[in-house]
């Protein structure tokens, strides 16, 4: 972290917790750098700053990492004498504005997270979280401008992101924000209207639905293949890894794989329809790793999954697929280097 | 809440998150009175004080209520000049002690509670995030005496709860801190050892074992009703309120939950076996409601579940019991008086 000078933010455009550090670091009129994370493929320095959770927000400052994003705006209201104050100064006062974060965090985006991510009881627990806590929200909101009440405050910074994904929360839980809790779709166009820091850090409620959406087929592939990305690495390992029998098993478990994700695609350009997603995104690095495992592990992929394979090579055409890839044989050399290394023939 | 001068603490003496509470108090030394609430039977002040969670612990300063151990810990700091400052005074240490304080939260004692409530895969999935959570936290311990470094801080206060509940979470997770984090034993000893705070504070392992061995017996008797104390409340509640057909399906479902509730007691003396426990605690109050139910429903409960009018009067025999039950035919009279109210004949 010693290449980072001043502050940095280290998020992924549509974290709500990101989100707020956004504001809460314009609020604070404090400079810094942007760093957007790929969560499928997380930076060096995203896993070297938060080590324990491995998660977006990090804020790192002059090459100490402070994590959460309730932690960072603490943090940054200490530090920074610029801006606005983001918690009140009286103690009680404070410990209520804590409060409602804190509230905000595990009823309204961690419940809504949980909701977009789950289906069936899972997903009609957490919605019924969601909705109440909303109510509760507007109830603490009342009829003030503000949470702050007149000025835009703490837990007006910490609630702000709900803007930005309100329809995603709408959709997925088949209700509306204006029929359940009205008040806060007032207090939140205000917000937009009246705060620039609010407009400029928050993202188009449509793209965080379009987000959403493919975030939730690629939960589906997983579910579907019972299995994390990692344990599809870890079974493409043990076909160059290993002989005999246990290589039969593991060549026998990856064509499985790979058939059930091309069951997934269908007969679709992409994972994300015809547009290119969140799904291809994750899934589309293993395409560089087919040479070597077809090699390691004596089939053909195309014979197997060839709609697979074409669906590979269509993302290949895309500049940024193709600028980012490992070269296949360049795997493939690598993975007899690491062969040679073990001993593997 | 007017009644409250100065400080009190309304808590139960099992809870975690209030034995932290209890530490940083004295650790500030400050004057309070504290209020042991009954969890089964919250008080009015606490329903007041809490409205929103309905949990412990609450603090409750000059008649003002903070919830939320962690920001009550917050506060106190912030308020109390007396005794050692809880948090340390540097921006960046502070963050660090927040991030390990909502670490502990969240994956040693959320996480442990899960457990000890769960069955299955549920319980097996918290015991894993409860187990690489006293493993992360002894890496940050380290080689140090004290989380805070050579002295007791934050972190020390709000993870030693943890020593109390340690035979709990081993008995019923099916491991020993011994072998999975010895060095955070060696913490804990020397918790006890050198500081009063914690030594006063906390209770003892094996009285933690015994009341969440009571506590699972009484989550066994809601599942094998299938609902909480709320339907049977509610559904004795149809038993007066309604007519006709629905009051005779009311009547059928309540004569269900009573022999269900009789089988779990069995031919035991309480529910807790030999000893008067928390099941019997918490189901004690139906009994004032016996002569009302069966008055209102037409049946005779002795006739459906002779046992469970035995046991009744055994905890009636208990002054504990006597003393706070209502008298059943006051409750007879009560209900008579909102038949009234409501215009039921």
């Amino acid at each position: 972290m010693e290449s980072v000078k001043g502050m940095a933010l280290l998020s992924c455009w549509v974290s709500p917790y990101g989100l707020r550090c956004k504001i809460g670091l314009a609020e604070k009129a404090v400079e810094y750098e942007y760093r957007e994370e790929n969560l499928m493929d997380k930076s060096a320095l995203l896993l070297q700053a938060n080590p324990v959770h491995k998660k977006v927000p990090v804020l790192i400052h002059d090459g100490r990492a402070i994590c959460e994003s309730l932690l960072i705006l603490y943090y940054i209201d200490e530090v920074c004498a610029t801006g606005s104050p983001l918690l009140p100064a009286d103690p009680y006062a404070r410990a209520q504005a804590r409060f409602w974060a804190d509230f905000a965090d595990k009823k309204i985006f961690d419940a809504g997270i949980n909701m977009v991510k789950s289906k069936g009881e899972a997903a009609a627990e957490a919605r019924e979280v969601l909705v109440e806590g909303l109510k509760t929200l507007e109830g603490e909101l009342g009829e003030k401008a503000y949470f702050g009440g007149e000025g835009f405050g703490f837990v007006d910074i910490v609630v702000a992101p709900i803007i930005a994904w309100r329809n995603a929360f709408e959709k997925y839980g088949g209700f509306t924000l204006e029929a359940e809790a009205p008040k806060l779709v007032a207090w939140g166009k205000r917000c937009v209207a009246e705060r620039e820091t609010v407009a400029q850090a928050l993202p188009d409620g449509q793209k965080v639905v379009g987000f959403v959406g493919s975030f939730r087929k690629f939960l589906v592939v997983c579910l579907l293949l019972s299995c994390s990305m990692d344990q599809i690495y870890e079974c493409g390992t043990r076909l160059w890894k290993l002989k005999g029998e246990a290589h039969q098993e593991a060549k026998k478990e990856f064509i499985e794989i790979l058939k059930v994700v091309e069951a997934e695609l269908g007969d679709r350009k992409y994972f994300g329809g015809d547009a290119f997603g969140y799904v291809d995104i994750a899934l589309v690095p293993f395409f560089a790793w087919f040479y070597t495992y077809e090699t390691c592990g004596g089939f053909s992929v195309e014979a197997e999954a060839p709609k697979l394979v074409a669906w590979g090579k269509r993302c290949m055409e895309r500049e940024s697929v193709s600028q980012t890839l490992y070269d296949p044989l360049k795997v493939y050399e690598f993975v007899c280097s690491l062969k040679k290394k073990y001993g593997i023939e």
